[in-house]
């Protein structure tokens, strides 16, 4: 990753947001990285997470995990991303009209979520391409990876994000 | 998609799951194809699942998403793939081990989920093969479509599993 862009921000301290000012396509350019806050997640989390969503034996109780392909308790892979998500969200890249994924081209857990580790997330910019055919908005390659406390790669997404172009007032007029 | 395999499962009896058969890789085939229940996603858990994991204006309030490129409230894009992999869990297609993903090669909303509208999850094995390096299991590469009550596709994940083969004794050894 190339040059370090922004600071880290603080779960808890939502009033970051407004602090500081929303890009435009024109702000974004391939090589900058971004670094989110970190998050810890406990197995409460874990297991109450896979009740709701991923309800599966190795992400509900630790001794069929120890007996599963996972050895130990493990978070669902949809847990972990929706906690980049939210590392992401409250992050310090701030795109004007929000974070609007057009896709993701790719998404994999490398190394299971455990009780008590804790993630951040480190947001790449892989390329900037103004939209072919909508001239207030652009599309913004990113690479987002969430990393553990040992310095593994929980997940890796690589998406396309839609910005609007500064000129076109900061917001995209439709879907 | 070719040939109808296992019927409506119910989201509220999980009993359901130890009266199916658990599937090895010798059972899956391209073209066999899964339906799961159905869902119904209200407004008040879109704003709940949003404050929690993607907390931007146009997933927690009406007013703001109508003023948004959604032009109303629509779900965060992992609220939907949370209720798809719930009802894919849930589902038709049971793996001996239990449902684990070598990772995702594409992930895209094409159209929001809004308030009442209705998920199911339509799977479609798309190729099996046996792991070249591992005897013990094989990869199924699948697509999940998440259709709403109109017809609309909500979702659109192409993934692959880690299946066991049935000589195995029906579970991977490890990771």
């Amino acid at each position: 990753m190339a040059r370090a862009v922004g600071g880290e921000g603080s779960l808890s301290n939502d009033g970051l947001s407004e602090d500081r000012a929303a890009l435009a396509l024109e702000d974004l350019a391939a090589g900058q990285v971004y670094r989110s806050a970190s998050a810890v997640i406990d197995g409460a989390a874990i297991t109450a997470f896979a009740a709701a969503w991923d309800p599966q034996p190795f992400h509900l109780d630790s001794a069929a995990a120890s007996a599963s392909i996972f050895g130990g308790l493990a978070a669902s892979g949809w847990h972990t991303a929706c906690h980049s998500m939210r590392l992401f969200v409250d992050g310090p890249l701030r795109i004007a009209g929000g974070l609007v994924g057009a896709g993701v081209e790719q998404l994999r857990w490398p190394v299971p979520t455990r009780p008590g580790d804790i993630l951040h997330v480190e947001t790449e910019v892989l390329s900037v391409r103004p939209s072919a055919s909508k001239p207030d908005r652009g599309l913004v390659r990113i690479r987002n990876v969430t990393l553990n406390q040992r310095g593994e790669v929980a997940q890796e997404m690589i998406a396309t994000l839609v910005v609007p172009r500064r000129d076109a007032g900061g917001q995209p007029a439709g879907p």
